[in-house]
Order: structure tokens, then C-alpha cells, then sequence
């Protein structure tokens, strides 16, 4: 098995994703991890390297400020450009980048490739629950409008992903909406939802966005536009919260104590909201697994990206999905 | 001037209605309270009224729940129908109900009726900020699916509330979107943006909802789906953390001391982020003044919601929607 990484994306790049990969390749041996990017700025850092970690040399760089239809189209030797083209052409099982999000879905749908029978490839990250399992969200932003048909294939694809990589068997797919009963809301999801319905999966009905948090599905199907309004809704949320919490806590002698009483119960609490933690996010429905690592990732977040990766390749994930998908 | 309060909608009618009616009676005397209810419930409760409280007969209620449009259109003589019937015919100026949300947006539509020139009447309650000042959101589901124009009207609807009855002057007004830029987000949103532009009102471009909390506009407009979404997501988030951050203080002697050195701190917080406490949600684009107070109103709720619904009247908030709308 072959994973190529973005060695030049990301905030804290190539640094942490050197480091990420040096793990990687020294727990599985398994496994070619290829870092994919300028070999100039790479070799320094790979000294004392295992036999499994191999450079795969790209002259130049996408910006996180560059516009990204254009800078895939004329960046032709960009490190993520450079790794596409390697799943494209089967000489990596799957690619990782921490770069410029719209980017790599840009990369996605035109170097690596949609897969046959998807129309609209999605965006599927993990948002956090209280039973600190999480649910995968799609499409969270790779696509604005969606038809009744695009959310019955997200539905499908992330129920596989759940199944396939995170071992969880029937997983419970719910549709978001603005109620649960089946008649509820706008015309995209009283279309989706018997469409849903007729799938081999486990779909547990409308699902409402205040009870996301709480674990009750598995899968939270919705389109780009709604799903990236509730993602950023929690986040705000949260957010704020901790920072109004900070601000209380911080008003008097009584309440700074209580702080440091509190301290290491605040600390698991953020942790748990932080949605970072829950790895990368893989981009469903192209003919070979892209998964997008958070811009702030570290060393273990590219390291944890790969054994997502290893996972949905052992488990023939892409062949899953396009086997489902050309049945239906 | 002339209130209609629907005495028997609402988890604590009819006393608590009847309570927030007596008491904005008391205070304001140039206003006439109307409950309209059961009689025979009413009475008892209504020794000692002031003269300016009167009650008008009404034999059925819509339940909670009641199917919205069957209730509205076979309870002929509910408080809420009979309340909407008052506004209609001028009998009243206002009407405000605690009352199953979605009958009462039937009443608006069927009974009370709309305002010449408004395709979609909007539900408009505050979401709260961290500087407490809170934000106007419409439409939060009385439509579900809204086209471009309508998302203009919510526009100008939403700056003549805040204007008319908050005082504020040149309302800041945003789009919820996905991304701050211009040219970002759905075909709703993409269409609906330069209509913004184009009205005069102070519109300050998309916002995001990870934003809303902090308060960087008055009013923020959106399509009732999106809108609920959102509203669901804050909610659910707020409540979540609530309840892990209480679990959190219950864990041992030391957290226990932590979270009773912070009680008022969080009590405070807690209130900050209740958007119950901001008052009663006006429906927008009606023939006349709308108020849903929140399901489980107190006497003060109840109170509360008069006191907007005078201001309104006072400003003449009706007149001026008309006048902006016909204009256009």
C-alpha cells in the first residue's frame, strides 16, 4: 500500500507533516509513505530515514490565499497537484493534504477524478458528540446546492465510510432537518427523504441540529450550504461559550480559584468540543480516497490521517462505494 | 391603542396570560388589554381588574398538538383565530399568543391576512449576543423555501423592526452565508445579495453563523430552513455544554467547591444565552401586529411581549412596512 502526502500544506508545514510521516512509516512497515513536495526543503529533514519513506519531488506550492480552480489549473508541479496525479494514476492508494481546502476538492474532482455514477463528490468531517464518538457530516461544503439524488449518494458513501473505516456495523444514517417527523421540511429534503428510505442502509429519519451533539445517528446527511451553517453554528457556539466562561472566571480571587480547581475538567471539556481532534476529513465519491487534514494539523494529526487512510484502503472503501453506487 | 392577548395559548394559560395581562394593564393605562378565552376560566382570575382590561369571549383552543391549518380553519372560535379575527377587522392593533407556533402562523396567513405587496410573512425572533444586545433573525420557519425576493423583504422588514421598535438607527444588516466574500455561497444567497445591496437599508454583507454570537449585525436574514438550522445548532451546543459542564462540577469534593465559588457567574451565563429572555418573535408582513411569545411565558413574558407590541404600535411598524414595501 502507497499513501502519498502533501509535504507543503498546511500551517505548520513541511515540518509537522515530515514529522507525521516519519512516524507513520516506522509503525507500518507496511506501508510506502511518499512526501510529496520540494526536495530541497524536504532532504534536510529526512535524515535517518526508514526504508518506507520516499520523496516524490514537486517544484512549487499551493497558497492557502490562492484562488483554487486556477492555482490547480496553472500550478501544474504543486506538491497536492503532484499527489492527485499519483492516485490518478494508481501509483498511490490514497493522497493526504493539510493545504488549501477548495483546492483539494478543485484537485479532487479534476486530477484525481469523480468516481463513475457520483455527481457530486462530498466533503465528510467528523463533528464532535457527547459520548465522544462523533458523527460524519456530509457534505460539509463541497457543494452549495444538492439535489434529492446527490443526498441519497452522500447517504450511501458515508454510511460505507462509518462501516468500513470506523468498523461500525449498520450505521445509523439520519437526514438533517428542521423536524423528525417524515413530512418535514424544504423541498430537497421531502425529495431526499424516501429516496433515503430505499436504500440497503440503516436510516433512522430527520434528525434536528440541536440533537446532533447528542449521538443520535452516526451519519448526518445534509447539503453543503446547511451543513457548513450548522457546523459553524457549533463552533461559534462553543466557542463563545469558552470565552465567556474564561471571562467569568477570571472577575474575582472566589472565581479564579474556582478555575484552578476546575482546571484539568475545562481542559478535557475543550478537548472534547474541539472538532480537530476527530482527524481528517475524507472527500467521498472520486476514484481513489483524498482525505483532507486539518490546516493547523500536527504530527499526530498527519499521522492519524494515515491510519484513517491505511484503514479505508484495507477495507476496499473506494471499491465499496463504486460497487454500491453502480448497482443502484 | 388596543392589545388582543390569546389568554388560553401557552404552557401556563390561562394564569400566567391572565397575570402578564393584568400587570400591563396596570402600568400602561393608555393601552386597553383584550384576553380573549374562555370566559367562565377567565373571570375567576380576574377580580380587582383595572378598567382597561377587557376580556373577549372565545369558546374553543387550539391545542399544541393540533395540526396548524385544520385547527385554524375548523376552530372557529379559538382565542388565537378570534384574537387574529380582532386585528383583522381593527377591533385590535396587536395580538400576542403563546400558542402552538404553527396555528398561529396560520392565523397570520388566513385570518389576520397579508400585507399588499409581501409574498411571505416572516417568523423574526432575537438570537442572543454576547453583548447582550441580541440580533433580529428572520425568516426562522415560517417558510421554509425562499426565493431571492423574498429574502429582500425580510431585509427591509427586519431594519424597520429593530429602527421601530429597538431605536436603533441605520440597523446593521447581514446575509447568513457560508464565507463573508461577495460572490460566496448558494444560488439563494448569490441572488439574493446584490437585491440587499440594493435597498436602502445598512447592509454590511454576508455574515457567518459562527459570527451571530458576537454581534456583528441587528439583523440577520436568511431562509427558514437555514434559519432553523442554525438557530437549533446554537441551541443544541449552549445545552450540551450546559449539561457536560454541569456533569463536570459534580465530579468530586473539588469541583463541587469550584462550582459553588462560580454559581452566580454561571447563572449569569446561563441567562446570557437563554433567548427566551429576549422578548416575544413579531411575524413580519401581515395586515397588522403579530407577536409569538415563547411557549413557556411567565406573567413577565407575557408582560414583556405587550410592552413591544406598544412600542410597534407607537412607531407605527405596520404602516411603515407597507409604505417601504409599496414604494419599491
Amino acid at each position: 500500500m502507497r499513501i502519498a502526502i502533501d509535504a507543503m500544506g498546511g500551517d505548520h508545514a513541511p515540518h509537522s507533516n515530515v514529522e507525521g510521516a516519519l512516524a507513520a512509516a516506522r509503525e507500518w512497515k507496511d506501508t510506502e509513505i511518499v512526501l510529496v513536495g520540494n526536495e530541497a526543503a524536504l532532504t534536510p529533514l529526512l535524515k535517518d530515514r526508514p526504508s518506507n519513506l520516499l520523496v516524490q519531488p514537486a517544484s512549487e506550492v499551493i497558497e492557502a490565499e490562492d484562488e483554487p480552480v486556477r492555482a490547480v489549473r496553472r500550478k501544474k508541479d504543486a506538491s497536492m497537484v503532484v499527489a492527485g496525479r499519483m492516485v490518478h494514476e494508481g501509483q498511490a492508494d490514497a493522497m493526504i493534504s493539510a493545504g488549501n481546502t477548495g483546492a483539494l476538492m478543485t484537485t479532487g474532482l479534476l486530477v484525481v477524478g469523480r468516481m463513475e455514477g457520483i455527481e457530486r463528490p462530498a466533503l465528510a468531517p467528523m463533528i464532535p458528540t457527547v459520548d465522544g464518538k462523533g458523527v460524519l457530516a456530509l457534505d460539509l461544503g463541497a457543494n452549495m446546492d444538492a439535489k434529492p439524488e446527490h443526498l441519497q449518494q452522500y447517504a450511501l458513501m458515508g454510511s460505507l465510510y462509518r462501516e468500513k473505516v470506523h468498523g461500525l456495523s449498520r450505521p445509523r444514517v439520519g437526514l438533517l432537518n428542521i423536524g423528525t417527523e417524515a413530512g418535514k421540511g424544504n423541498e430537497l429534503t421531502k425529495h431526499a427523504y424516501p429516496l433515503l428510505e430505499s436504500l440497503s442502509i440503516h436510516f433512522v429519519g430527520n434528525v434536528e441540529s440541536r440533537d446532533i451533539m447528542n449521538g443520535v445517528c452516526d451519519v448526518i446527511v445534509c447539503d453543503g450550504f446547511a451543513g457548513n451553517i450548522m457546523l459553524k453554528s457549533i463552533e461559534g457556539t462553543a466557542g463563545t461559550l469558552f470565552s465567556l466562561l474564561k471571562e467569568q472566571f477570571g472577575q474575582s480571587l472566589k472565581t479564579k480559584l474556582a478555575a484552578a480547581l476546575m482546571m484539568p475538567q475545562l481542559r478535557n471539556l475543550k478537548s472534547m468540543m474541539d472538532y480537530k481532534e476527530h482527524g481528517g476529513a475524507p472527500l467521498l465519491g472520486l476514484k481513489g480516497l483524498v482525505v483532507k487534514a486539518h490546516g493547523s494539523s500536527d504530527a499526530n494529526a498527519i499521522k492519524n490521517a494515515v491510519r484513517q487512510a491505511r484503514f479505508a484502503v484495507q477495507n476496499h472503501l473506494v471499491q465499496s462505494i463504486s460497487s454500491e453506487i453502480s448497482r443502484k
